[in-house]
């Protein structure tokens, strides 16, 4: 049988929190005889300090939560996996909550985790509901007692901090990066509007056309689901107008695209030129090669984990949204139509 | 202020037990004042029960984890998303350790999680060093009081129980598919040697080449790391000698493989045949989509959840190691050389 804090404490005829304190060498004012005592009866039943049990005492229980919509996502997974390594690294441990894009499950996640006792959150939201409830939400996190950070997207009325790259200035590099090439009939396969991804990176794409005084056209924007097979079926809709460049507003549903245009006899780059967002790894090993928005994961997990921890560690959190500056990766999915020959 | 438990017991003027057992609904023959008492003080702080304090009443932290060698392969990501769903379904709340491949954060995690109170543990092992330091890891792993489930691989020595997909059975399956279709220069590209998938993957390969009296050739077989890059470089050295099918232990490596090919300017299917090994959900999008073996990680979850909740609530785990069915998924990259035209 496992011994907890409760069995020694019994056991010495000391308090809980006598055995905590000594047990994590907290112990300053306390008899000789009884720190011996207490470390001996750990020792016999092979006790390790319980982190529960330190907890009701410190107040600390050195876990933190993330959630993430959907931990299938190559975004979401390499995103966990730098988070982690940052809580590692001060001795926190990571919760990992997947919330599957439903955003009951996502209050659900973040009152299992308060539950479970974390010093601090972490969530990249599902965005899949209406402004109206979103703002219950928006509510009840800004009610939660400890540190939290906003990742990758931000919700309407957070007081907490956040961070996420750059989305609309995502949207316009890659634009921009097809204008320079030369086009000027770029079509726009966008996320789901109502998701704050997507709405922002579309923004950015709206931008460099009028920059450029490229009139923006209602035909040319269509609305996926950021899933593989919603990105076919709006490429397969877009290639019946007369166009030569589309920004994917991210990879998978470039892949769609992909295939939407292969299927149709033409071929990436010389009769449509692509761009992504993500950089996912697979991105690099398509027959083509995907030009994409990269998204500075590291960085991004980095950032996350500075603002949390100036959180846990002063009480008060910095109101900071941090934007991180994208990358546009140029690989061979895109032509220079100005010039013979690929690329820029 | 957060308040904890300990707070309300000193408030009401009981015992953290008989706060615990009040606001957990167990507290049978407490009288009426003293429950209405605690539960007002709850009120008053908002206080919702704390899984820390209950378990310390308990002995039960409703928290389960899990460690995998790497989240952002995405095998491993829709696994943890399928246990998750099981452990959220008994209303456990699963917390994910990624031991980045390194067996030493692994045996960190292990104790991590042990002192955050987890009632159970799921490992997908790492399997990265000498036998010799696996079997002190596996002396600890067979000593710890809380029940254990081996998956996706086994250590030799382990009493716990597991479940993986029958890795030997999914090599026969791919090679004699091969086989099938009028191959008989089928070379093999294995994951590491020490790793049991690789090594169990391997074994099938060659039980099919034997079986149809098809001799093995050492300079056939070709030592990856389960890498896109070292799918692509055992390619490389493959292709110069005499075949006509490849036997790849990962997908990703296999799409190294199509890489390499298709820059030597042979095609797939035609000049090569490949099968796979995974069924990512890249494989069905690739420009010559992959045939493969599909591990049902569905059902590897609900496997490993089960074997686990036995544990949990009689106490009593079995032994069992349960070995799942792979699935042949038959695409466009393997082609029948015995006739014309593509596949079987």
């Amino acid at each position: 049988m496992r011994r907890t804090i409760v069995d020694i404490a019994k056991e010495a005829n000391v308090s809980v929190t006598t055995v905590s304190l000594v047990l994590n060498d907290k112990a300053k004012s306390m008899p000789e005889s009884t720190i011996t005592r207490i470390k001996d009866i750990a020792k016999k039943y092979n006790y390790k300090p319980n982190h529960m049990a330190v907890g009701l005492v410190t107040k600390k229980s050195k876990t933190i939560g993330l959630i993430v919509p959907d931990i299938t996502n190559n975004f979401f997974s390499e995103l966990a996996k730098s988070v982690e390594s940052y809580c590692n690294l001060h001795g926190y441990t990571l919760i990992l909550s997947n919330s599957n894009n439903d955003s009951k499950k996502e209050r659900l996640s973040v009152s299992l985790l308060m539950d479970r006792g974390i010093d601090g959150l972490l969530i990249a939201f599902s965005q899949t509901e209406s402004m109206e409830k979103q703002s219950d939400f928006v509510k009840l996190l800004n009610k939660l007692d400890i540190p939290l950070v906003a990742l990758d997207s931000y919700l309407e009325g957070l007081t907490c901090p956040g961070v996420s790259v750059h989305h609309s200035l995502g949207g316009y590099i890659a634009t921009k990066h097809l204008i320079d090439l030369g086009h000027k009939k770029i079509a726009c396969i966008t996320g789901p509007k109502s998701f704050y991804t997507a709405e922002r990176r579309l923004k950015g794409y709206f931008r460099a056309l009028e920059e450029h005084e490229i009139p923006s056209q209602d035909n040319l924007v269509k609305e996926g689901n950021y899933s593989y097979q919603s990105g076919y079926d709006a490429t397969v809709e877009l290639l019946k107008n007369d166009i030569t460049a589309i920004f994917v507003s991210n990879d998978l549903m470039a892949y769609g695209a992909y295939r939407a245009i292969q299927e149709q006899g033409k071929t990436i780059p010389d009769d449509i030129s692509i761009v992504g967002f993500d950089d996912l790894i697979f991105s690099e090993i398509l027959t083509v090669p995907l030009t994409t928005i990269r998204q500075q994961i590291s960085e991004l997990g980095n950032k996350a984990w500075d603002l949390l921890y100036q959180g846990l560690s002063d009480g008060t959190p910095t109101k900071e949204y941090l934007q991180l500056e994208p990358k546009l990766i140029i690989r061979k999915s895109t032509k220079n139509i100005l010039k013979e020959g690929n690329d820029a």
